[in-house]
C-alpha cells in the first residue's frame, strides 16, 4: 500500500478561506492538506495533495492517479456539474474513487444538484466541511482493507 | 450529551441482507445496528436505532428526534424520493441532520437521483454500505463537539 | 344539521407555533383548534378537530367525513403536495370540501404551488393563517346554508 | 381608517351573470359591488369598487391604492395569468393584498394554474362565488386590526 | 402449493360500489373478494384477500407475501402512482407479481398513466373491472403451473 | 340579419403594407377593408371594421360584439399567442367566431404556434394573405345560413 | 390550367358520416367529394379526389400531384401529427399546397395541436367541416390567378 | 355470435419465436394462433387472426373489424407508440377492444411507455406472453355475455 | 439630426425612487428624465422621454418612433417578458433599437430572464441604474454617427 | 459471402437529383445505384438497391435482409425519425446494419436529430452525400472481413 | 486607483476579424485594444488585457483580478455558456464586474441566450461591437467615483 | 495540397486500448496514429496527429488547422458534448471538418446523443472503431479532389 492515495482539487478551491467564507467555511486550502495529512498519517495512507483551475490539467492527474495512485478523492468543485471529460477519466479507473464537496450541493443552486462524478465514484459525502476529507480518507482505508 | 443519536430507518431496510445484495450487501440491518453500537460506544454516544416502512411513524419518530435526541442520522430509503412531509419534520429539527444511504443513488434510477431529505441535512454521505453510518456517527461527534 | 364539520390537520401541524414561526406563526394548534371551536360555536356548528402524521389515517377520517360529516376542512400539509391517495378519499365525498392553508403556498418553493387536494375541493383559502380556518368555518356555514 | 379599501376586477368580470354561469355563477358584478358594500358597511370599511378590461388601467388603480388606499383586494381574471406588470405593482404596495377568485381556478385548464398575483398577495381565496369576496373583506378587516 | 395467493388492494377501494360508480363500476369489495375465492377455488388456490388505506400496511403485507406467499395480485390505487416504497418492496420479491387495475388508467389523467409497480410486476391487467381479478388469477395459475 | 360582422384586428396590423412585406404582403388595412366591404356587399352582410393596439379595447369590442354583432372575424395579431383575455371574451360569444391570420404562423417562430383565440373559435384561416379575410366572410354567410 | 387539383384525404376519412359525428359531422366523404367536384366546376377547375389509410401511398400520390397537379389540397387526418414523410414529400412540391381538416384541430388533444404539413403549406382552413374544402378550392383558385 | 372475434398482430410480430427470445419468449406466431383457435373454440368464438407489418393495412382491418367484427383483440406492436391512425380507427369501433402486448411494456425502453392504442381501449394486458391472448379471449367473452 | 431620440419606459416605472429600492435604486423617474435631457445635450441629440403603464400605448408610441424619431431607447419593464406585440412594433422600425433595464434581471427570477423585445435590439445594457440611460444615448450618438 | 449487401432506401429518395438540391445534392438515386454497384463490384460484394414510400414495405425488406443478406445499408429517410417499427425490425437481425444519411441531419430541424434507427446500427455516417455510400460499402466490407 | 481595469476576453476573441465578420463585425481584437486603452487613457485608467482559449487560464486571471484589479470587464465568449468555474471565480470578487458581448446574444442561438457570468456581473452590455467596450469602461468609471 | 489534414483527439483518448475496452475497443491511439498514417500516405496524404486533455488546446490546435491545414478530422469525444468553445472554433474554419467517434454515441448515455461538433462539421462518421478514421481519411481526400 506505498501508492499514494491522490486528493485532487478542482476550480477556485485555492481561494478557501477567502471567498463566500458562509459557503465554503474559514479554512484555507493548506489547512485541508495539513488536516489530510495529519488523518492520512494515523492511517498509514501516504497521500498526494493537489488543485487546479484547470479541467484539462485534472484529467491528466486523474489518468495519473489510475497509474499511480491508490485511490482517488476528488472536490471538483464547478466541474463537477458540467464536465464529461473527468467523468471518462474517472472511468477508466480501477481504484477506490470518492467524491468530496464542502458545502451540501443539493441545498444550493438546482444547477449544482446535479454531477458528473458520482456515476463514477464508489461514494459520495457532501457538507461536512473540511471533514469530509477526513471521512473520505477513513472509508478509502476501509476500502483497501477489503481488497 | 446523554441525549441519544437517533439513527432512522425507511421502508424495506428490514430486509436487508436478503433482498438485491448486489445493491444493498450482505449485511442485515441487525448487523448494522451492532456496528452502529460498537462505533457509538467508542465515541461515547448513545443511539437510538429504529426502522418503519410507514412514513407517519417516520414523521413521529423525527419530532421525538427534535425533542429528545442530540443528532439524527436517517436513511430515508424510497420516502428520501417522494416525502415532504419528511422534508417538512426535517426543517423543523435544530440539532444535527445527516442524510446516508448504503447505495450510490446517483448511478441508480433518475428518480432517485432527487432527495427531499438533502435540503434539510448538515451533509450526505452515500454509497459506502454499512461503512456510511459509521461515516455519519463520527461526523455527528465531531459537529456535537464543535457546539 | 347535528352532524359535525371534520377538521383535518396532517403531517408536522401539531408542531405549529414551535416550528418555523416566520412561515407559520406563533399560534399552536390547539390554539387553533380552540378559536374554530369559538367560531364554530358562534355560527351553530358543530366540529371534529384531529391530526395526523399518517397519510393512510387522513384517508381513513375522510371515509370517515364522508359517512359522518356535514363538510369536511382540510389543511393536508405536506400531503398535499404528493398524495393522490387524499385526492381520491376526497373525490369520494359528496359533502362540501375546504382546503385551507396557514402560509401562502404559492409565494414558497416550487414544488408546494401544485395541490392534489385543489381539484376536489370546492374552494381554497391560504396565507391567513389560523385566521383562514375561521374564513373555511364561514364558507362551510354558506354553503350548508343554500342546500 | 377612512382610507378605502380598493376592489379591483379584471378583464370580463363585466360580463358576470351572463358568462359562462356554470363556472362563475348567475349573480352579476353589479350584485357583488352591492354585496361588498353591505360587508363592508357591517364591519365599518369604505370601498372602492372598480372593473376595466385593460391591464395598463389595473396598474394604475393598483398604483392609487398603493397611494391612497388602506387594503387591496383584486380578482385580475385573466390578467391573473399573463401580467408581470400587475405583478410588479403589487409588490410596490405596503398595505395589504389579497387575492380573490370566483371559480376554483386549480380545476380548471392547466395555464390558470399559475398566478403572477399570488406571490405579491398576502393570501389567496377561490372558488366560493361571490362569499369569496365577503371572506376577503372579513380578512381585510382582520388584517387592519392587527396593524 | 399450500402458501397463499396474497391478493392486496390499497387506498380506497374499501369505497367501492359508492364511489364514482361510472369510473369503478357497482360491485363492492366484498362483492371482489367473493369472486376471487370462487375462481381461486376452482383453480385449486388459497387467497389472502386484504385493504389498507396506509401505505406502509401494504409494504409491511408485501413482505409477508414474500415470505410466505405463492404469489401476489396488487391493485395499489392512488399508491401506484406515487410510492417507491411499494417499488422497493416488490423488487425484493421471488414470486410472480401481477397488477391489476379495474379501470383503465391510461384513459384517465395525465399523472395516473406512470405506475411504480409496473417495472417490478411480471404483467399488468387493467380496464376490465373485477373481471380483472380473475384474469389476475388465471395468470398466477398459468404461472405458478410452469415452474 | 341586420347585425354586422365584426372584423377586428389586433396590434400592429395598422402598418400593414409598411411592415415586413415580405411576411405580410403589400396590401394596406384600407387594402384589406376595402376587400372585405366589396365581399361583404356581395353577400349582404353589414360589416363594423376595426384596429386597435391595445389588448383592453380588444376585449371591450368583443364584448361589443357580443351584444350587437351578427359574427366575429378576428386577426388578433401578437396578442394571439399571449392574452388568456381574449380567450375569456371570445368563449362568452355566442356568435359564431373565425381566426383569420395573414402568415402562416405555423411555419414561422415557435411562440407563434400557439394561439390562445383558437380554443374559442369555430374555425381557423391562415397563411392566404387579405384573401383570408374573403374567405372568412364566406364562411361567415355559410354558417349564418344554417342558423 | 388543364392539371388537375389533387385533393388527398388520409386515414379514416372514408368512414365519414359514421364515425364520431360529434366531431366531424354528418356527411359522407362521398358528399364531400360530389360537393368539391360542384365547386371546382363553378371554378372551372379538374380534380383528382382520393383517401387512403396508408401513409406510403399518401406519399406517392403527392409526388404524383407534384407531377400532375395544378394544386394540391390535403387533409392528412392523422398523419398530420406524425408523418415526417408527408413533410418531405410536401416540401418537393413547387405547386401550392393548402392543408384542410373538418374539427377544429386546436379544441381537441394537445397532440393534434402539432402539424408536421403545415411548414409546407400556403396557408390552413380547419374546423368549417366540408365547407373548409370549398374555401380551400376557392383558395386554390385565387392563388393560381395570380401566377 | 357468429361474427368473429378479429386478433390482429403489428409489424415484426411475424418474426416472434427468432427475434429477441429472451424479451418476446420461443412461441412462434403460429403458435399464438392456435393456442387463440383452441381457446376460442373452447368458449365458442370464431377468430380471425392476422398479422401485417403495414400500418394503412392494420388501419383497413380495424374498420373492417368494425364491420364484421365481434370485438376486437391487437397487439399493435411498434405502431402502439407512434400511430395516431390506429387510434383513430379504433375509436371509431362500437365492439370491445383489448390492447394485448407480450412483453411488459412499461419495463422497457421510455418512448415504450405510452400507447396511442390505450385510451380507445376497453381493457390493457400486457406481460404474459402467448397467456396474454388467452386472457383476452377470456375477457372478451366474458364483455360479450354482459351485452 | 433633428429628430428626437424616443426614450420609453414600461409600466410601474413611474414609481421608480419609491418602490423596491434595493432593486431599482433611490433615483426618481424624473431624475433619470434630467439625466437623459443633461446628456443628450452635450451629444447634440433631442429627446422624448415618456412613461405608460398601458402596453397598448407603448405600441403607438413605438409606432411614432418609427416614423417620427431618430432611434428608440426602450425599457420595457414588466411588458419585457411577456409582450409579444412589443416585438412585432420593434421588428417594424428601421431606426436603432437599444434595450435597458435598471436592474440585472439576469440576477432576478427566472421568468425575468427572457425578453421579447432583445431580438429586435441592436444591443441590451442592463444592470447599471440610471448610468444604463447614458450609456444608451452614447451608443445611440456612435450608431447615428455611423450612418 | 455469395449473399447480397441491401441497400434500403426510404420515402422520397427516388426524388433526388430534383427535390431540394441544396440539401440532398444533384445526384439521382439511379446515380448512386450505379455508384454503389461500382464501388461493390471492386470490393466484391454484390448488392440488392431498393426504394420504397411505405414504412411496412421497408419492414418486410429489412427482414427479408435478415434471412438473406450478407449485410444492410439504410439510408431511412424521414421514417428515421418517427418509426419504432424500423427500429424493432433491425434489433431482430444479426448481419451488420449501417445508417446512411446524404445531408448532415444535425445540422438540421431539431426533429432530425433524433434517430430510430442509430441505437440498432452498428455505425452512423452523414454528410457526405452519395460518396457516404461508398464509404458504409467500405465499412460493410471492412466488418465482413473480420468475421 | 492605481489598480489597472482587467478586460479579458475568451476563446476564439483572437480571431476577431477574420471570423464570421457578419456576426462579430471587422475589428481584430488587437484594434478593441486599442480602443480601449485610448478610452481608458481619457478616463484616467490603467488596463491589463488579455486573451485566452483556456477556460482554466481565465480562472487563473479573474483570481489576479481579484487581487490586483480595480475592477473587470470580461467578454467571455463561447464560456459564457458552459462554464460554472467562471461563475464561482467572479463571485469570490469584491471588485465592479461588467460582461459584455460583441454581438447580440439573444438574436441568436438558443443556448446562447444563457450565461453563467450574468448572475455574478454588475450589468450586461451586448449587441454594440468594440463600442461595447467603451461602455463598459465608462460604466467601470462611473462605478469607482461612487465607491 | 502539401498542407496536412489535422487529426485532432480530445480527453482520454490517450488510454485506448486499456480503458473499458468493450467500448472502445482494443487499439490504442498510436495504432490509430499508424493506420491513418499507413491510409493518408495511401491517398497521398500529410497529417498532423494530436492528442490533448485540455479544451483550450484544442481549441488552438483547430485555430491552426484553420491557418496551415488542409483539411481537420476531429474526435473530441467527451468535449464534443459539452464544448461551445470548440463549436465557435470549428465555425471559423473554411476547410473541411469531419466528425469521428469510435462508439455508436447514439446507443449510449443521454447525454452523449448531442454533439456541438456537429453543426460545424460537413459529416459525421461514427460507431466504426478505427475504421472510422480511415473512412474520413477517404472522405476528407473525396472532399479535396472536388475543389
Amino acid at each position: 500500500m506505498s501508492s499514494p492515495v491522490f486528493i485532487l482539487n478542482g476550480p477556485n478551491l485555492n481561494l478557501l478561506g477567502t471567498r463566500e467564507t458562509d459557503i465554503y467555511g474559514q479554512a484555507s486550502l493548506e489547512d485541508i492538506e495539513a488536516l489530510c495529512r495529519d488523518t492520512a498519517g494515523t492511517l498509514g495512507l501516504d497521500i498526494e495533495f493537489r488543485q487546479s483551475n484547470h479541467e484539462g490539467m485534472l484529467v491528466d492527474w486523474i489518468q495519473e492517479a489510475g497509474r499511480d495512485g491508490a485511490a482517488l478523492i476528488i472536490n471538483a468543485a464547478a466541474y463537477t456539474h458540467t464536465s464529461v471529460a473527468l467523468l471518462d477519466a474517472l472511468k477508466a479507473l480501477s481504484v477506490p474513487v470518492i467524491e468530496v464537496h464542502l458545502s451540501n450541493i443539493f441545498a444550493r443552486d438546482e444547477f449544482r444538484h446535479h454531477s458528473y462524478v458520482s456515476p463514477a465514484a464508489m461514494g459520495i459525502i457532501c457538507g461536512f466541511g473540511p471533514k469530509g476529507y477526513q471521512l473520505a480518507l477513513d472509508a478509502v482505508y476501509d476500502s483497501l482493507m477489503q481488497l
